[in-house]
């Protein structure tokens, strides 16, 4: 049997839109000999879909949508699309998170997601009540082992919320199955593609079965789905990839099977390309924009912002704008400005003197008789954001947030100054792998796009005379090895001290500045998320509280 | 048995500080002769502890202090203490949500909550595995009831977003009790202390028992908590009850019962208190500022914030800040300082025409041949919002949001302008229950606390000449009709036009205007929930989506 894997972008809410794709891909597929096509988790509705779920007005545009599908489509072809159902029960939630199976113009299965992730950025629990055990379905002679993204791990090292009962997988291989289909909406983090590869091959090989994953791929809001969706045989070894970080679409003939294709997976690589699918998604999907805009300092997270930016929307639709102020150095524009010629886009010189002057003679009389510090500093930076979301304001532009995780951990930012924008290209990259972003680029496009003096001059906030990060913070490379065990995962004070035998004091201070900064990341604009623990909506801490070590 | 209902003020994380209070009021309940005391639903750790529960060295922690608890009270006594506890079992989340009878230095039983709440404002499943059936405890010769908060509330009434397959109480009842106890944090929304002391009294006519209810009071960053805890006997007749929004404690004989006392609910009233409340413990509880700061233009929102922060925290820890520009009425500045004196606060006034006048010059290249708009209002707003954020970082001041629920649903406020500050006091109250909070002030003051020309003048935002909110948006009374069908009862577009006979144009241009915005209010200051539906952690929209009806 010949089966597509649509691996698929969706926008989330756009059930005309998103109809419409599986439509033309069901009637391409089908005049390619397909005789079945398989759609990621919930791709009617894009995810995640959050609250729309709550709305009794689109779960009724939801059906209608799939009504229309199924209407649609070549009469011939078997789909399996994703979307919300009613769930038909008097108790639970009121929805389940279905794989629909469709052919001839009716539904023929539903198969009900069980194992439902409710831990990070995932809130499945509260739309949708777990499904019961349904066993395989028998289509056209052959047996599938049909299941939903997460059904497939329960698996004790993948597991650090909690443990399910469930273990639908081996279910379905118990009961007799001819091959597996999983359809998913996995986000990416980093490393992810091959830890999702790995247990896909892992469960090839436990039951000699051969396995299909079709995973969403496009950036939604904060979350990157990498897609590379593909095929296993039995043995476990992978026979179809299709790409990461782009839509595409793969014709296997289960009959045939196929050969190994060499799979390998490069960290950086793909993290410079999630961002850059982030922030173009985030751009075309909205639809709101003309162009993006990037307050440059010279240093280097503005740097990789804008180049990332460029990629993604290319150089005609990336503004720069460079606020020198007294304490900037020489650098502060001419690097923008060499930055700016390398992109080819347009760059803007802004002073902010006349701004901060005149908040200094209007703060005169309260100010009176203070020091100057942090209060005068952010004025400097506010007065930025305030230029940039003017320019933002008045021509429609996407203001994009520079700050990488580290600062943002740290509350090393100003809030309503450097932190404004609509999207934090880099806001869970930390500080070195800033860094190495900056390096992969430059690497990539065979010249200094990233001028060198940026990667090689010493960080600073440029707020007062000879600032540098390091007078406030650890050096990064300490800093980001505290903070990837900490937030990302999820060690205490004693396990760090003990793993990396930095001072304790040290130790202690980071995390209570991360833990005190609550309230800053609470208003801080969304970030892509590229870890597996990303300051946002998976990461959900009280502002008010005081839990001290 | 003389039982003692402690309706306590825990501080989220704070394990010294409200082990201290369960232990002193055990001390103290022990002297008057209590033979049990009973604690609010998770008062070990304050609710809601959110992400606090998946780190475990914050679990070992609780430990040790539930261990602390149980060794440092009266052994004579009997207290029942809300605390997360780990799931001995191999699979399911780590946690289970427990109430612990101890007494003697022992924890003699643990209890664990069946029905999780996962909707709205309530993530517990994200940290919970659902209880299982455990029957009542005998205890003292007597039988107990004992379950937590939401397990009474398996109403069909009350379940917007599942119903329970499971009903907790009615088991209880049905294995044969003396009376009910549960144990609650049941955050406070318009109407709901009535909504919750009739469920009580329904299920004591039901089952004919007393119950006794404790409910955990303050505010904890977004969600207050009402308190409202008390007995009502097995006609359902409330017999004891402890304050609303202010914490207390009670003793009440099961073997005498005692006369039914007089309960009246008033929704202005609450709501007032709810907001006073909320702005106190957020004050406190963080202890991290010197004194609350407010922006007064002038108008309602402004002066009502004012109003409120004053009986919160005094008017000597209160600052207010007129900033007129060029397009301010003269009441901006008058009201303000009417205000200002009414309250006895400090007034400054800081035009902001020089900063504005700056950054016309440095845009000036940038926006030439562009009409004046929405760029340059915002650069008003956002010209005042540095304001304060200057003196706010300067003395460590709280800077207090004021736009209302009404501006922040359509989009009516200017990011990192008027939207700045730590808490949004107002976020959660539509425009004219603003009005009628300001009536409400000056009612309970005996004098115009909020002047009159503030409450009667036309609401503006005064960045343009002649500028009033009307220019934008329908009257408040039709946008508040809208905005509460919508947002807050989950009505849809054919319903809210059905129900209120508005134009069909009229209802999708606000529905649009609400879903558009969410980009705003992610950025938003945490405001204090007052709703049954508020924007912030309860919403979770997608900001990148297309659903249009």
């Amino acid at each position: 049997m010949k089966i597509a894997l649509a691996q698929m972008n969706p926008i989330v809410g756009d059930l005309p839109g998103n109809a419409r794709k599986i439509i033309d891909t069901a009637v391409q597929t089908a005049s390619q000999g397909a005789e079945l096509v398989v759609f990621p988790e919930l791709c009617v509705v894009g995810y995640p879909p959050m609250d729309l779920l709550d709305k009794e007005d689109f779960i009724r545009s939801v059906e209608k949508t799939v009504e229309q599908i199924v209407s649609d489509v070549p009469q011939e072809i078997g789909i399996i699309i994703g979307a919300p159902v009613r769930n038909p029960s008097d108790t639970g939630k009121r929805l389940l998170n279905a794989a629909l199976l469709c052919e001839g113009g009716k539904q023929v299965k539903q198969i009900h997601k069980r194992l439902l992730p409710t831990y990070d950025v995932f809130d499945e629990y509260r739309y949708f009540e777990p499904g019961q055990h349904q066993g395989p379905v028998e289509w056209r002679g052959i047996t599938l082992g049909i299941h939903i993204c997460e059904d497939m791990w329960n698996n004790e090292d993948e597991a650090p919320y909690h443990l399910y009962s469930a273990n639908p997988v081996d279910e379905l291989a118990g009961k007799g199955i001819d091959l597996f289909i999983n359809t998913s909406a996995s986000p990416y983090s980093t490393g992810k593609s091959e830890v999702r590869a790995d247990l896909v091959k892992e469960i090839c090989m436990e039951h000699q079965k051969p396995f299909v994953l079709v995973n969403q791929v496009g950036a939604n809001t904060e979350l990157v789905f990498d897609g590379r969706s593909g095929v296993w045989n039995q043995k476990g070894e992978q026979i179809v990839m299709l790409p990461g970080f782009e839509d595409g679409v793969a014709i296997w003939d289960s009959d045939t099977g196929g050969d190994p294709v060499h799979t390998e997976f490069n960290d950086l690589a793909d993290l410079h390309d999630a961002l850059v699918l982030g922030v173009r998604d985030y751009f075309w999907k909205t639809g709101a924009f003309e162009k993006a805009l990037i307050g440059l300092s010279g240093g280097i997270d503005s740097a990789v912002t804008c180049a990332i930016a460029v990629e993604a929307l290319g150089p005609d639709r990336v503004m720069g704008v460079t606020m020198p102020s007294r304490y900037s150095s020489t650098g502060s524009v001419s690097d923008s400005e060499e930055l700016a010629t390398a992109l080819g886009i347009r760059l803007e010189e802004i002073p902010i003197q006349p701004a901060v002057e005149a908040f200094e003679s209007m703060l005169e009389k309260v100010f009176r008789g203070t020091k100057a510090g942090v209060a005068e500093e952010n004025i400097q930076a506010r007065s930025r954001g305030l230029t940039l979301m003017a320019i933002s304001n008045k021509f429609n532009y996407l203001l994009l947030t520079t700050g990488n995780k580290s600062e943002m951990a740290v509350g090393y930012a100003t809030l309503y100054g450097d932190m404004n924008g609509g999207l934090a290209v880099l806001a869970d990259v930390l500080k070195m792998d800033v860094y190495r972003l900056a390096e992969h680029i430059n690497l990539r496009a065979g010249r200094d796009v990233v001028p060198r003096s940026t990667i090689e001059k010493v960080p600073s906030a440029e707020l007062r005379p000879d600032q540098t990060d390091q007078d406030s913070l650890p050096p990064y490379p300490v800093l980001d090895v505290i903070l990837r065990l900490y937030v990302e995962e999820l060690r205490e004070a004693d396990e760090i001290v003990t793993h990396t035998g930095f001072p304790r004091e040290l130790v202690l201070d980071i995390l209570g500045k991360v833990d005190r900064n609550e309230y800053k990341r609470r208003q801080a604009a969304p970030g892509l998320r590229i870890s597996g623990k990303a300051f946002g909506i998976g990461r959900r801490l009280p502002i008010v509280m005081r839990w001290h070590r």
